[in-house]
């Protein structure tokens, strides 16, 4: 690779409120040679993810804020095109953290695992049968607990995450309803994956008059993938026991207070828990497994917005932000291993 | 009993905003007659709780409302006078709803658990060895999971339920932390139930700095029986993997709206988990034998705040819910049993 050129999206500067794309830079730097127990990874596939958001901004989060001048971070699917690192040959393809660059230098540490193209596409290992599909996995299940049955309510329900949650709340009997913010997502939704209701909340006039109205028999589950006012209408409307699941929380930016939660929580005696995926990694093998068997049976579908070119990212990350995206969001790196 | 009259306490109005005594009437009736499967209990000490706030209002709740002109729902301590049940015998001692009456006719549905007086003084059986002693065993040990070494803050911390979380929390190796309403009871907390720091709320200038002062390593445990300022303070100090569990609500009622939670959750990857301890009975039997045996051991201390005659009962209520009260509220009605 020496003397070939290694292009990279950089933070330049840190964004005041929400980012921009202007807060990015695209650069050129030399493709790094690998060391004893390193190897080069070609990026193919980079997932943008809504938490990203939060990973360029200084306020206290889960993970350190991305230093002004490296590159942004971001998870990657590619192909070793070097290796002097035992476990991994030349031509395996593997979920990383390569970050927003064509070429990357990894110890395996940042390796999530290796993806075998039989099973699945390869880009799936950044959605459904990657991190975002265990977000939905680790999340409904362990921290939601449905019950056959029982209303679960999904925002963000067409999204890559929620898609996921609901299709997971179909296959264990539930009612899944969700929310939307454009009628291509509610149509996707109840024609894709399977919602017995969604709800385009941007249209709706009363969010929570459209949520009674979804869910006749209360709510038992809410996989909340973004805070404010919809989490506020389904504290209203809680059934006893009810479990609240906090993975998301980008509609709270735009209102720092709200109506108090804690005597909803307590006349329901339910439960609110946030979790972040990256506590969850142990589980991968097990839950990606079960994914993919959902997935070659037809009971998991998934549905990509895909933008060519790394120099595409920043805007895009910006136009997923604002809703902009029909699936889950991913950046076309490289060509396809040939 | 024929011929003898029964006081007794109705619920007179319903209360706008907080409950005076005046919502409430001292009536006379006659000593009801047990029929076939019935009892007679007269009643020996009445429990105050700040529930009651809950229970005389038409706001949903985990329970109906108190119906107007029936007499007030109240835990009791009662001796048995008549009975034509199997189970139970004339002179023994049980717990029962009895509600705010001298005697009460019992069908035993309403009988937590027989008192053994040799164990401790009967009125425990409504304070620590009773439902607010296990509201506090099933809050911190089933909801909160203190793991040694962690700071677990307690907000009414002298009170009934709190002064035995608190003390729980020292038995199991946490630091404890409380907060309380007035410098007698900070002082209670500090000298008799053994809490490692206490801050009187209501004259700390910033309550935010004086926890972040008592708990220098964060906040892993909050036991929260007011939700208000002082959970708004505890959310932006949680430790990675914090448990809030909410026990009551009475601080929440003078500000509907607050900071929002879902964020602040999000980044402590933390659980927020309302309960009830009506659905914990059957805990009970094993809670109560725990309790009585560190109480017997000397580290579970308690403190009772007596007022003679069921006539007091409604302005007492109404002291306790001002937080006038030091020590479990109790109303002596009847006298001990020869």
């Amino acid at each position: 690779m020496a003397g070939k050129s290694n292009r990279q999206v950089v933070l330049r500067s840190r964004p005041v409120g929400w980012p921009k794309a202007s807060d990015f830079e695209l650069v050129e730097r030399p493709v790094p040679t690998p060391g004893l127990g390193e190897m080069l990874i070609r990026t193919i596939w980079l997932s943008l993810d809504p938490a990203m958001r939060g990973w360029v901004s200084e306020a206290k989060n889960y993970s350190e804020p991305v230093r002004l001048g490296t590159v942004m971070r971001g998870f990657t699917v590619g192909e070793i095109v070097a290796s002097n690192h035992l476990d991994y040959a030349v031509g395996e393809i593997v979920t990383s953290a390569s970050g927003w660059q064509e070429y990357a230098v990894s110890d395996g540490k940042d390796i999530v695992r290796k993806v075998d193209p039989a099973v699945a596409p390869i880009s799936t290992a950044l959605g459904p049968l990657g991190h975002t599909g265990m977000t939905a996995y680790i999340g409904l299940l362990d921290i939601g607990q449905p019950k056959p049955g029982e209303t679960v309510v999904v925002s963000t329900a067409a999204g890559a995450v929620g898609s996921v949650a609901g299709q997971i709340a179909k296959i264990k009997d539930c009612r899944a309803v969700g929310t939307a913010g454009s009628d291509g997502k509610v149509d996707l939704c109840l024609k894709e994956f399977g919602y017995d209701a969604c709800i385009n909340y941007k249209t709706s006039p009363d969010i929570g008059a459209a949520l009674r109205q979804a869910c006749p028999n209360g709510i038992d589950v809410y996989f909340d993938n973004v805070g404010g006012a919809i989490l506020d209408a389904v504290l209203d409307q809680l059934n006893v026991g009810a479990r609240i699941v906090i993975c998301g929380t980008i509609g709270a930016d735009a209102s720092p207070t709200g109506p108090r939660v804690e005597r909803r929580l307590l006349v329901a005696r339910a439960r609110m828990q946030a979790f972040v995926i990256l506590d969850y990694f142990d589980r991968f093998p097990q839950g990606i497994r079960q994914l993919a068997e959902w997935m070659g049976a037809g009971r998991l579908r998934y549905r990509e917005d895909i933008v060519d070119g790394l120099e595409k990212a920043p805007e895009t990350l910006v136009r997923l932000l604002e809703g902009g995206n029909l699936g889950k969001q991913l950046v076309r790196v490289g060509a396809a291993p040939a």
